[in-house]
This record gives structure tokens, C-alpha cells and sequence, in this order.
């Protein structure tokens, strides 16, 4: 999962695509995840749950590590997963599993 | 919205589908909803977000209301349904916020 | 659900968009469903199960009622939306319980 | 498919959801669609396209209209739709194209 | 595809989320495959057509050879892939061939 | 991205599925590509734009180079990236921008 060759996903796309970087860090980042009307847990979670739903894994790497920032747990994300097996389907479900161990994994082998 | 004529969705599906309404009634709503691992608040919040992002728009009448009464508030609805646009679109967005119209018009309307 | 009022569907497709519903007829039908590859009874399953997956609500009027005349019974169909409802999720599954009930109800009523 | 009885989606979307509509005016309608690395045109037929893949069929009556105010004609809609219906599906080509037709009806009808 | 030096999806899963894990093999495998009211036949296809259909890749390699198990031919099964293609468009059926020949394809060079 | 040691996913789908990839060379490219309802920009620039609503990642390395020989720009396509973010969701744009950038990459660096 990690690259250390590659350069992060966040500067490939600012480097190719510098007007959606900058909606990004302006309106998405810097705008709507600030507003107060809904805490950034509230937030972090509706994200992961979307991510799952739609099948957007590669954007997990980011956002699953953010939720934990923003105070939800290891545990929480693992049973938003769970839950989200009956809203999206299994497999939606599972390939999210599978990309929770890969990103939150060394912790959880014990 | 409300068609007073026509039993409502569950009704129709345990008639039609009973396995699949036992399973939802002991699986999903008895037992998921039921575990202390994420607050029904929580659990509200993403699964109206899956709706919205995969543009489920047929079951926000049942977990619109849901979400009120598991201590959602309809601005936090709103304001999740504002950060979803920018994570399953404009259009998935704008759906659910007509149906969200719908749902708790009349309050609305002043 | 019936619309004495309107064309069917596919009556609508040819008028506006003739090629298309060209290809339908002479590829989709008059060649892929010919072949024997794999039953009528299968492409039927198959057919259906991807617009339940998908939430394609609106062919279901023709594809229901055409697996049954493929050899797929009624309580065949309603354990297929059962078995989606494990891998496109309870929502999906849901609506096409619904709609298969619009679609069979009167003889589904006893 | 025209509701005289109720507002317009958008009016709808500013009053329940003022923050997302502002957004839509400002950024997506104020800023993107102003730019001039892609025409308005090209924005259309991207859209539309869009909107068929994704099932996205309310707001059809928004784009569909909107693409031939920056001109698309009616027969590269339908032409548009043919194509993807190799690209998204033949239910999804098939739900636009009745679409289509009730938009642009009248006129096609001769 | 095969990757020996990591545990399959299937210990993953279990490791990290037990109790999704736990309602797989217990209420999906345990209880719905098991039903009489479709063949395992049956539900071996639609499984793999809903994964062609929503683009879930990464099960693949789970349910092809299970529905070989189930009764499936790899003839069927490509076959599935090519009708999936007018109901889901090509890029899911051309992502599923690939992936197909990666599963079978020893076996399918000569 | 490239993978000299495999053949490219066209030889492989024909080996597969030699029914597939003769109606993709016979209809969709021999038959609907070529028809003049619409330009080869046009389809290549609704193709792309479905490629990334859909999500539909691997099927970008055929068709943005496509594209430019069709006369899109690696600038449109990179604004279409953008625009599609605010109709299909930031994830969609996102993964679709970093394999814009492994596609064109070596020409963007400068």
C-alpha cells in the first residue's frame, strides 16, 4: 500500500490537475469540512461510508487514517464496514475490510 | 409522497419476500442496529449517506425519519447531504435534497 | 405502474431513437439471446439479477414478467431479489421487491 | 413530466439546502462551467453523458434542455445515448431515451 | 493474482472485522446458499453476474471457481460476460474477461 | 502501467471471449464510432467522461490516449477530469487524475 517511490496521490493530482487541487483545498477542505453544522467525526464517518458504498478504495488510504484524526476508532470503522455490508453489499463490504487491515494492519495483528 | 392508498413499503415486501423481511427484521434491524459498537445515531448517519450516494431515493421517506428519531437533526440531514455532493455528485445530491423537501416539507416551508 | 394512457417503453425507444432500438432488436435480441451458449432461462436470471444489482428499476416491468415466460417462477425471481440483497445490498433489493409486487401483486395477493 | 403545481427542483433545493445551491450558483454554474479550457458545449455533452451512466434521470430535465441551449441538437442527444448504451448499459440508454422523449416529445412526435 | 506470501481475503476479513466474518458463514453461506428455492447453480451465476454488473473485481477470484464448483462451465461463464456487457456496458464486461483469464487461464491458453 | 510481460487486455478479451471482442470490433467500433451523428471527439470525450463516472479505471489507458488521437487535448481531458468531479464525486476525479497523470505523465513532468 505505501509507495515511497511514487509521490503521493494528493501531489500527482495537484501537479496534473491544479484547478480541481485547489477546489479541493479551498471550497471541499477549506470551506465545507469546516463548517460547524456537522463535526468533522460526523463528517469522517459519512466519507468512509460513501467510500465503501461506492467501491472508491483507492481514496481509503486517505480517508481511513483522517477518521481516526477526526476520533473515530479502529473499532467504529470496522463495524461502519460491517453495517455498510447490508446497505451496499458483501463484496463493497469486504473489499473495504480488506483494505482496513492493509492500512490499519500492524496494529491489529495482535 | 405519502400514498395512503398503497400498504406501505415493508408491508409489501414481507408479503412478497417474507425470507427477506424475516432477515431484515432479525439480522439487520434485531441484531446490526442493535450493537453497541456504533451509537444508532451513527449508524443513522451512514446509512442515509449510502442513500444518498448511490442514489437509493426510494428509501429516504422510511430512514430520513428514521435518522430524527435516532437523534439526527434535519440540519444535519441538509449539511450531510451538502458534503455528499461533493462526494457522489451534484445530481445524487440534489435528489436527495428534493426528497428531503418532501420528507419534512411542511416544517420546512417557514 | 401500467400506463394505458402512454406507449410502452420500447415503443418510445424506437420512435426517438431508432438505431439504437435497431441494435436491440437485431444484436441484443436476434443474436445474443439466440445463442446457445447459455439458456433463455439463465440470460433471464442473469438479466434481471444485474438490474436489481443495479437498481434499474424501470426495465423490471419487462424483464420480470419475460423470465417468466423463460421458465423462471415467481418465487424464483423473489429469491434472487433475496439473494441480491446480500451483494447489492438491502435498498436495492427492497425496491425490486416492491416493484415485483406491482409487477405480480394480483395473483401474489391469496 | 412538467409539474405545474410544484416549484422547480432548484427553487426546492435553495430553500431546503441554502448552503448547497449556493455552492451550485457560485462554483460549479460561477466558476467551472465559466472556464474556458472546455466549452460550454463539451460541458454539456460530458454532463448528459454523465447523468445516462449514472442513472442520474431527474435531472434530465435540466441538462438535456440545457445541452441544446449551448448546441447539442436533439439528434446528438439521442446519438449520444446509443453510444452509451454500449458504455453504461442498455437500461441506462433505455431510462434516457424515454426520457429524451418526454422532454423533447412534442417535437419529435412528426 | 495468486500472492502466497499474503493470508486470502477470507482470513483478512476474519482477522479484522469477526463479526462480518462471523454473519457470512453463518447467515450468507449458512443459511441463504443453502435454501432450496434456487440452485446453488443459480445463485452461483447471479452472484457472478452482480459482480460484473457493479465492477466488484476483487471477488472474482472467489465466485468464478465457486460457480465452476456449483455447475458453472468456464463456456458459461464467458458467455455471462459477454450478455453482462449490453446490461452493463463493456468497460465492466472487458474488466471481467481480463480478470476471468487470470483465473482460468492455464487452462485456457490452448 | 505497462506491463510488457503481459499482452495488452484487447489480445486477451479476444482470446477469452471471442464473441466479446468480435461485436466490439464489428458493432461498437466498425458500426457506432463511425457513424456521423456525432464526432470521434465527441465520443471520445463522452466515453472518457463515462469511464471516470463509472469509475471505470482500467478501461482509461485505452481511451484517453484515444482521445488525443481524436483531437481531445490532454488539457480537456484533465478539465473534464474537474468538471466530472462536481457530477460524479471527488473520488471518482481523484483516482481518474492520478491515472491521467501515469498515462500522459513522462509530457506532464515538465
Amino acid at each position: 500500500m505505501t509507495q515511497p517511490k511514487n509521490p503521493p496521490a494528493k501531489d500527482i493530482v495537484r501537479r496534473i490537475a491544479p484547478k480541481f487541487a485547489q477546489l479541493g483545498n479551498e471550497i471541499l477542505y477549506g470551506d465545507i469540512w469546516e463548517r460547524p453544522e456537522l463535526s468533522k467525526r460526523d463528517r469522517s464517518l459519512i466519507t468512509c461510508a460513501a467510500l465503501v458504498a461506492l467501491g472508491r478504495t483507492e481514496q481509503m488510504a486517505t480517508h481511513f487514517p483522517l477518521a481516526i484524526e477526526n476520533g473515530v476508532s479502529q473499532a467504529e470503522i470496522v463495524e461502519m464496514i460491517t453495517h455498510m455490508a447490508f446497505y451496499a453489499g458483501w463484496p463493497a463490504a469486504s473489499s473495504a475490510a480488506v483494505r482496513a487491515s492493509e492500512i490499519f494492519g500492524a496494529e491489529l495483528d495482535d
